[in-house]
């Protein structure tokens, strides 16, 4: 296996770095950034799953986490959203293909070969990091935002026991039940919708998925909150499963990096709590 | 004269704003990038000039700022680092022409009918911050990175009493005696030297010019240290002055926003401090 590192820049007492390896679940090179604090660890790991059209960069660039992972001790894992290149699939949208992984495996062509987004989030990029970096894995916390906020909660939701913290930034809580999710669930797992129970965080919670807490914040003034986010699904199912939930209705805020750095600080708080010995 | 909001978003509790306008110095639009906080105003103003290739997206985007200015009641604002368009002369390097104006108003052809940026920043666009946002320009203070922490130093000497405080992130410390300041000040302004000494920190300063005080942050690995940047000589400059500066070398820093977005906090507060009713 290859294993890049394209750059790497001191940060906050710390090294930010951005790495390329070739993935054997999606088949093709793939990008992360990574955010180390400085000492020698090994450091409690943060995941976040960024959301439709991004890359690595945008949270590591826009979201203003280093300074405050720094003080924290925190290492922070930013992955790609999507398979990306002239050999793997695409659609002339922005909600499917390329930057829109929606952090599943795809059952269907022309997406199975390539959008491993599932088993490479969950398996193969923490196999890397935990050889590479000097990162704690008995202590990881994950967050994303609106299709990462998907992603985190239902990886959280599957895999119990493995993540001490979750939260979101504006997640799509049911893609069951959003035109998003509905799209990109038909198209990667075709039209038996028992398939996608496994990747909506309702449907995982209805069906006995647990985790101890959630933290969520939500702009009230995004654009996507009514018809695509709908995060009073999220909290029904929560308040049914006895799911601690902390839902943040914050006011005038929208959907973008401006959203969530101004509350990054809180959600990186939140996760040092339960990560700490 | 046209006034735009392009776009204006809620962020840590203020409003992040982007904004155009037909500029009569520059005789172009122009852009910059307002962050507001809080609260009703009048609010105290710190000025971001930037460097080389930049836009008012680069500090806005990546310095993490808007998290501290928030706490401390700052209005950050951010322009553009020159005239851009078709109708603009421009040059096929990155150091010249389109992204590099040097903050200084060209006297040469072709650069002299656009590139106006010294009054830019020290007359029309102070004016049109008074008027539009609840600035209290009573109380200003100036930073810059690289060709704009040339462009703060040079500023706030040639203005005495407007900018209670001042600071850079790797300035160029006298443009009058590095590759980038020569090549510069020789299109810009032509061969007679003379002319030049406005534009340089360490020649204003010889030249009886002063400030209070000055806080510089040098990263120790910056690739532009030893040719282009040459904090000796500001510290010279300062030492022949009786001008306090405080400069700090950071061992293992670049010249990147990762550098920037590392030490911001301390240049905020510095701001702040000096700002204070």
């Amino acid at each position: 296996m290859t294993f890049e590192t394209l750059s790497q820049q001191r940060c906050h007492g710390g090294v930010q770095s951005f790495h390329r390896h070739d993935s054997a679940q999606t088949g093709t090179p793939m990008r992360f950034a990574v955010f180390t604090p400085s000492g020698e660890g090994p450091h409690p790991v943060v995941w976040f799953l960024a959301g439709l059209t991004c890359t690595e960069e945008n949270f590591t660039v826009k979201a203003g986490a280093q300074a405050i992972a720094a003080a924290l001790g925190l290492m922070l894992i930013a992955p790609d959203t999507s398979p990306r290149g002239e050999g793997v699939a695409d659609d002339g949208a922005y909600d499917m293909g390329q930057g829109a992984g929606f952090y599943l495996d795809a059952t269907q062509a022309p997406w199975a070969p390539h959008f491993r987004m599932r088993s490479y989030i969950e398996s193969e990029l923490p196999a890397l990091i935990a050889g590479q970096f000097p990162a704690d894995m008995t202590r990881q916390g994950i967050m994303g935002h609106s299709m990462g906020g998907h992603g985190a909660l239902t990886i959280a939701l599957r895999n119990p026991g493995r993540f001490a913290a979750v939260s979101a930034f504006a997640p799509i809580a049911s893609p069951i039940n959003c035109p998003w999710g509905v799209k990109a669930l038909t198209g990667y797992l075709g039209e038996d919708r028992a398939a996608w129970r496994a990747y909506d965080a309702c449907a995982l919670l209805d069906d006995g998925a647990r985790v101890a807490d959630i933290l969520v914040d939500q702009g009230e003034a995004d654009p996507f909150l009514t018809d695509q986010l709908k995060p009073e699904l999220l909290e029904a199912a929560c308040a049914r499963a006895g799911v601690a939930l902390e839902l943040r209705r914050q006011i005038g805020y929208d959907h973008s990096y401006w959203f969530i750095q101004s509350f990054i600080a809180d959600h990186l708080r939140w996760h040092a709590q339960r990560l700490a010995r």
